[in-house]
C-alpha cells in the first residue's frame, strides 16, 4: 500500500491563514458556500436532519433516505482562473469555524493516475479512498465526528474521463471504477468525508461520475460587482479610489470577443505586474493600474478541442 | 483462477431492503418488469412451459425449441439517469418474492476487463463465468432451481464495444468474445443465471453481442406521470400536495432544447438540495422545491461522439 | 505448439441434431447448400471429375486444372442476423447425409488470434492450420477420404483486415500471412477440408484472402417469402394460420427506412416474446404475435464507419 | 542470422510445370515480358552490353555507366487480379528457357517484417538480401553467371510504406532502410539477381524506393482481347465455340460503374463455378457458363483510402 | 537521482560575452527587459518591496501578500526567430550587471522528459527542480540572495501541453504535474530563481501551466524599427550606408501573404550569406546585400495543425 | 558506445570517380556548389574571414561574429528526383578539389533513429556526432584543418520531424534535441564538419532545425536546359543529334497537369530502358529514345498527407 506522502500533496489543517484569506477574499460564491457549510452540518451531526424533520414536518420523512443514498461527492466546473481550486482548497476553513472541529486537507496528487504501469492507477486510487476511509472511521463518534475530512482532486476530468471521449483506454477506464468505488465506500460508510472534483471539462467527466454527483457548481468569471470586490479588497490601504476601480472594472470586462479577466487575472497578474511597474521609485497609482491593465490579455478562455 | 473478489463486487442476497425499495420506487417500466418475471419463471421452472404448451395447444409447440436456443441475456440500453442499473440491481428482488427463491446479484467489476496484461481481460471474464457457471450448476436440481443468479455488467459498453468503432484492439475484441463465449456457457447449460448488460451507447455494443440478447429494453427519462409518481412518492408525508407537485413536474420537463430531469435529477439532487436548503430553520415547502428545481440543470443527454 | 483445445471452440461431429434442425430451418439460401454440396463431393470423391470430363466432353479438360489451383476458401459475406454463421456451422449436416462420411466441425477461437504478444497471433493461426492439416492428410485414402473436416473462422474480418484500413498493425498483417499460408497448405496437399470465412464486413478482408476465395457468398435479410418460410415452420402445431402469418411477414418487413427483421430476430426475439407474453395463461394467438411484433425494433443494419 | 526457411516460402527451381503454364496462360503483358527478359540477358553476360555498343556504335558509351548505376529492382503495381504476383513467380520460367540456366524463385516471407520486436524487422530483411547476395555471389563466373536468382516481394507496400503515410513508425522506416540497403547491396555487387515487389497501392509505397526501381510496370484488368484469350484457353476441348466465348467476354467486361472480371474472377471463380453448376449430371456448355457468368460480381478494385 | 548532467545542459555562469552581445543585440523588447529586471530586484531583495510601500503608501500593503502567492514562472511565447530563447538565455547578463550578482543559466534537456520510461520523466523534471531548490536555498541569505539562478525551459509546450490536446497520455500529465510541484516548491520558499518557459505554441499549453504564469510574454517578428536596429547594429564598420539599410528594411518586411524577416533570418542567414558572395575577393557593399536578400525567403511562420 | 559500423553507412574518401562524375553531371545547381565552396573555404581556412575584412573593410568587422554563431547546418529540400542527395553525397569531390585536402563523407544510417527502444535514439544520435567531433578535433590544426568532414542525413525528415506534426511522440522529440546538441556541439567547437539534412518535406522538418540551418536550398526538377544538359551528356558518343535531344526535351518536360521528368527518370529509366530496347541487335537511335520516353510516366511529385 502506498504511503500518504506519495498518494497526497502535504496534508493541511485548516483553518490555516493563507487559506483562510483566500476563502474570505473569494467572492461571488456565496451560495455554493452557504451550500457546502449545510452539506457539513449535517454530515457533522447526522441526527439534525431527523430532528429537523421532526420539529418541521412531525414526520420520519422518506425523503431523507434519498439523502442517505447519496455520494459525499461535489463538482466544481467551470473556467480556468474563475476560483474552483480556490474554494476547494479554502472552504474547509469555513467549516472549521462553523463546526467547531478540525478539518484535514487532502489533495490528490496527479501522479496518483500511476506511474502508467497498467494497473497501478488503479491501485493508487483505491489506496488513497482506503486511506480517507481509515481516518474517516476513526473520527466517527457517537454525537458525531471528531474531525472532517476534504479529498480534492483537482483537474479531475484527467482522472474521470468520459468514455465517450475518443482515447478510452482500459487503465483510464480502470481508474474511473477505482474512483466510484472510493466514492461509493466512503458514503456506504457514512464517514465524515467530502469529495470535491475539480474541472474546467465538466463534459469531459464520465457520466457515471456525473451522475453520482450530490451537487454540481459551475464557476464562472467574475461579473462587474466581483471585479469591484475584488479589486477593493487588492488595493486597500492605497489611495486609489472608488471611482478608479470604477474604470478598472470597466477595462477589465468582457470586451467585443474578449473575455473579462479571471480572478487569477485580476490578483495573480494585474496588481502584482502594476506594483512592480510602480516600484521602486512611485507609488501605485490609478494611472499605472490603468495603464498595465490595458497592456494585459485575459486567460484565454477554455475551449474543448474534441 | 481469480477469486469472486477480484472478478464482482460484493455479492448481495436480494431481497435486500434498500434494493427492495428503489425496485418499488421505479415507476414507467411495469412492462420490463413483467418480462423479467416472465423469464425468471420459466428459467425456475423449466416444466412450466411444456406444461403450458400441453394445456394451451394440446402440442409440445417446436418453437420452444427456438426459446431454449437463446442466450440468458438482457440489454438494458438508454439514456443516463433513466433507472437502467437502478432496475438491473433491483428486479432480484421482485423475482424472489415471486419465485420464492434466494436471488443472489453479481456485479461484474469494471476491473475484470483486466489491468491491461494483454490476454488478462479474457482470462478475468472467462473466471467470471465459470464462477457463475459452477454456482449455477450446483443450485440445479429436479424441480427446478434452488437458486436465482443475475449477473449484472454494467456500461457494458466498455466490455463489449463494437468492432466497427474506431480504435479496437485485439484485447478488446478478446474480451469479447470471452464474454460471448461465457454467455453461450450458460446458456448451454441451463443454469438459473441470468445476465444483464446495461449501457448507454446501445450502438457501442457489439453486433454480435446484441443478436445474441434475449431481448433489448430502452430506457428513457421519465415522462410526466412518472415525474408526478416518483415525486410523490418521495414526498410523501410532507405537506407538498398534488397542486405543488404538479408544477415541480412540469418544471422538470423538457424545455426548449432542454431534456427533462432524470430519475437521479429528482431524487439524487432536488429533493436533498431541498431538504439542505430549508434545513435547519424551516419546513420544506413548495415554495423551496420550486425554487431549488429552477436553479437545478437536469443532466445533458448522452451523445455518442464517434 | 498450442493444444486443439486453446485452438477451436469444442469440436462437433455432425450431423448432430440442433444444428441439423437448424440446417432445415435455414431457407432462401437453396443455391448456397447446392454449391457447397457440390464441392463436398469433387473433394470427397477426386475422381469424379475427371470421370465427368470423359463422360460429356471425351476429354481431360485443361479446365480441370484450374479447379485443382483454388484454395478450398468460401467467403460468407453479409448483414447482422442473415443466417450467415448458422449456414457455416450446420450445412455440415448436409454434407455428411450426401456424403455419407462424419463431418467435424472446428470453429476457431478468436482468440486464436493471439494474447496480445507480438507474434503469437501468427504462431497460433499457423498452428491451428497445421491441426487441420494433420487430421486431413490422415483422412485421405485412395477411393477418396475418410472423413470431412470444415473450418469455420466467424467474424473474419478481426482476422483478414485490409491493408486499406488506416489502423493496420504489423502484426494484424503477419496474421493475414499466416492465414493464407494455412489456407494454400491445404490446397497444396488436396486434404478433405473447407474453410469457411464469415463476415458482415466484406469490404474490410484483405484482398489477397479476397482472390483466395473459390467463391464468395452474399446473405441478406429474409424477403417475404423467406419470413413467410421461417414463421410457418417456428408456429408449426399453433393454431396461427396463413393469414395472420402474412400479417406477420408484413408487419417484420421494411419499412420507411426501417430495415426488415432478420432471421434471428424473428427465431430469437419475435417468437420466444410472443411464447412469454401468453405464458403462463393464455395460448398463443395472432394477437399475441402482432402485438409482440409491433412493439420489436429490428436489428440495425450493420454500417462500416470507416 | 535468420535460416532460410523464416525468411523465404520454399525456394523454387525454375522451370517448374505448374509455374510454366501460368506463365503461357498470361497474355496481354508480353512487353513486359520481353523487357525482363532483356534484362536478364545483360544481367547473364555482362559483356554483351559493350560488345553491343562497339558493334552499334563503333564506342565504348558513356551511357552504358547510367546502366550500372541502377539497382536491380522492378515494381509491379495495379489492380487486384491482374496478374502481378503471377507473373511475378512464374517469368523466371522463361528466363531459365532464355538463358539455359537455372533459376531459383525466392519469395519473401511477409513475416519477415518480424514478429513485431523492435529492430527485428531490420535483422530479417537485413538477412534476406545478405542471404541472395551471398548465393549470387557464388553464381558470378567469368563468362557470366551460373545461376540467376529472383526475390519476389509480394504486398511490398506493408514493407516499404511511404513516409508521408500518417502511420509512419521508426520500425517501420527501418525497414524500408533495410530493404534500400539490401538492393543497393546487390547492385554494388554486380550479382545475378533480381528483385521484383509487387503492390497494389503503388503510391503506398517510399518514394526513395521508387526512384530506386529501373522499371515500374502497371498491371490492368484484362481487355476485350485478353478475356477472349483467356477465356479460350481455359475452355480448350470443351464444345464451347468461337461465338459463345464472344458472348462471355462481352459479359465478363466493364459494364455501368462495374469493372471488368480480373484474371482471377475469370481462371478460379466462373471456370471452375460453371463446372461445379454442370457437374456431375450435364456437360459444360454455353449456357450454364453464362448463367453462371451473369451470378458473379467481378472482385471489386482496391481503392486507396488514405 | 539524476545528476545535473543528465538534467541540463551545461550550466553557464552569467554574464558570458556571447550572451551579453546576444543580450544587447536584442532590440524592440525594452518592457521586457524591464520587467524581468524588477522582478529579479524583488527577488534579489526581498525587504525592498516593503520598504517601498512604507515610503510611497506610508502602509504594509495587502496587496503585497499576492505578489508572494505568485510562482516565479515566466512564459516566452509567440514566432519561431522572433527572439525568445535568445531573451530567455541572455537576460540574465542584464540581472547580473543590475544586482553585481552572479546569475547562473540552466536549461533543462528536452530529454528530461525521460527515457520513455514510464514514470521516468516525473523523476526527472522532479529531479531537476530538487536540484534547482537545492542551490537555490544555499544562496540565500539574510540580506538577500549571494547568487541568482535561471532556468529555462525551451519548447516547452512538449513538456507542458494542454489536456485539451488530442493525443494527451498520462505520463505527458504526469509531466505537467511535476512541473507544476516543481514551480509550486520554488515559490514556497522564496528562493531566487526564476523559470522561463519558451513556445511558440502557447495555445498548446496546459492552463494549469498559463494560470501560474506571473507574467506571459509575446514576441513578434520585428517590425521596420527593429529591423533597422538590427542591421544597423549588424553593418556597423562596413560603408553600407542608412539609405541601403533602409532598402533592406523595406525588402525583409512583409509583403503579400510573405511574412517580415525573422531576427534570425537576418543575422544567421542574410548577412552571412552576403559576406559569403562578397568573400573572398570583393567587399560587403549594398548591392550585394540587397541582392541575397532578394533571394532569400523568410522562416515561414509556425502554425498550429491541431 | 555504438562502433561507426552501426551509426553509419561506410564511409567514402573523397575526391572518388563514381561521384566526382555525378557531381559534374549534376547540372543547373551552380550557385549551390558555389555557396557550399565558400562555406568550405571559411571552414577550412579560419583566418581567410578576418584578412578579408581587413583587406577590403579595413576593419574587423562586427558581422563576423555573427558567422561563427551559426551551425554548420545546410537543408537540402525539395522534390524526389531533383539532385538532392546526389549532391549532398558529392559536393566533397569538389571541396577536395579545392581545398586539396581529403574529404570524408559520412551518411547517417536511417538505423541510427535507433531499434525502437525508447531513448535509443537519442544515444544513437548522440553517439554519430561525438564521433565526428572526435574525428573533427583531431583533424584541426594551426594552419587549418587537415581534412574535411562531411555529414549527410537523408530523408532528414524522419529524424527532425516537426511538433506540429500530429502524431509526435517523446522519442521522436527527444531525437530532435540530440540531433540539435549535436550540431551545437559542432557549432560551438568549430571543427571542420558540414552536416547537411535532405528532405523532400520541409515544411515536416521542425521549426528548430530549420532556424538552426546556415542555408536552405531548393531543389527542382530540371527546367528545359537542365534536361537538355544532362541528356547531351547522357548520349554522348551516340549519334543522337541535337534536334532530336531537342523533342526529347520537349516530351520530358511538363504537360499537362503532368510534371516534368526528374534527373532520376532521364538517367536511370529513359535512358537505360531505350538501350535495352535496342540491345541486342539495333543500335540506340532517336526513334527508340523519343518510343521509349513517350511510354514512360514522370516519378509523381511528392504531396504532403499531413
Amino acid at each position: 500500500m502506498s504511503t500518504a506522502e506519495d498518494l497526497f500533496h502535504p496534508v493541511i489543517e485548516l483553518p490555516e491563514p493563507v487559506r483562510a484569506a483566500r476563502y474570505q477574499r473569494l467572492v461571488g460564491v456565496d451560495d455554493i458556500k452557504d451550500r457546502l457549510r449545510r452539506e457539513a452540518h449535517v454530515l457533522a451531526n447526522p441526527a439534525a436532519l431527523a430532528a429537523w424533520a421532526a420539529e418541521h414536518h412531525q414526520a420520519d420523512l422518506p425523503a431523507l433516505s434519498l439523502m442517505a443514498d447519496r455520494a459525499p461527492l461535489f463538482v466544481f466546473a467551470g473556467d480556468v482562473g474563475a476560483g474552483k481550486t480556490a474554494l476547494a482548497e479554502s472552504f474547509g476553513c469555513g467549516l472549521a469555524d462553523t463546526l467547531n472541529l478540525p478539518v484535514y486537507l487532502y489533495r490528490l496528487r496527479l501522479t496518483a493516475r500511476g506511474s502508467g504501469l497498467v494497473g497501478e492507477m488503479t491501485t493508487l486510487i483505491g489506496d488513497a479512498f482506503a486511506h480517507l476511509l481509515t481516518v474517516g472511521r476513526k473520527a466517527r463518534g457517537r454525537g458525531g465526528p471528531s474531525t472532517v475530512y476534504i479529498l480534492v482532486v483537482d483537474e479531475a476530468d484527467a482522472l474521470a474521463q468520459s468514455r465517450a471521449a475518443q482515447q478510452m483506454h482500459h487503465e483510464d477506464r480502470a481508474g474511473v471504477d477505482a474512483l466510484l468505488a472510493g466514492v461509493d465506500s466512503l458514503a456506504g460508510e457514512q464517514v465524515p468525508v467530502l469529495v470535491v472534483m475539480c474541472t474546467n471539462r465538466e463534459r469531459a467527466l464520465d457520466p457515471a461520475v456525473l451522475r453520482r454527483a450530490a451537487a454540481i457548481f459551475t464557476f464562472r468569471r467574475p461579473d462587474d460587482a466581483q471585479r469591484r470586490a475584488v479589486l477593493t479588497a487588492a488595493l486597500e490601504k492605497t489611495s486609489i479610489d472608488a471611482d478608479a476601480i470604477g474604470q478598472l472594472v470597466e477595462l477589465t470586462g468582457p470586451s467585443g470577443g474578449r473575455p473579462a479577466f479571471t480572478y487569477s487575472d485580476l490578483t495573480q497578474r494585474l496588481v502584482p505586474a502594476a506594483i512592480l511597474a510602480a516600484f521602486p521609485g512611485k507609488p501605485l497609482t490609478a494611472d499605472v493600474l490603468l495603464d498595465v491593465a490595458a497592456g494585459l490579455t485575459p486567460t484565454p478562455e477554455f475551449r474543448e478541442t474534441a
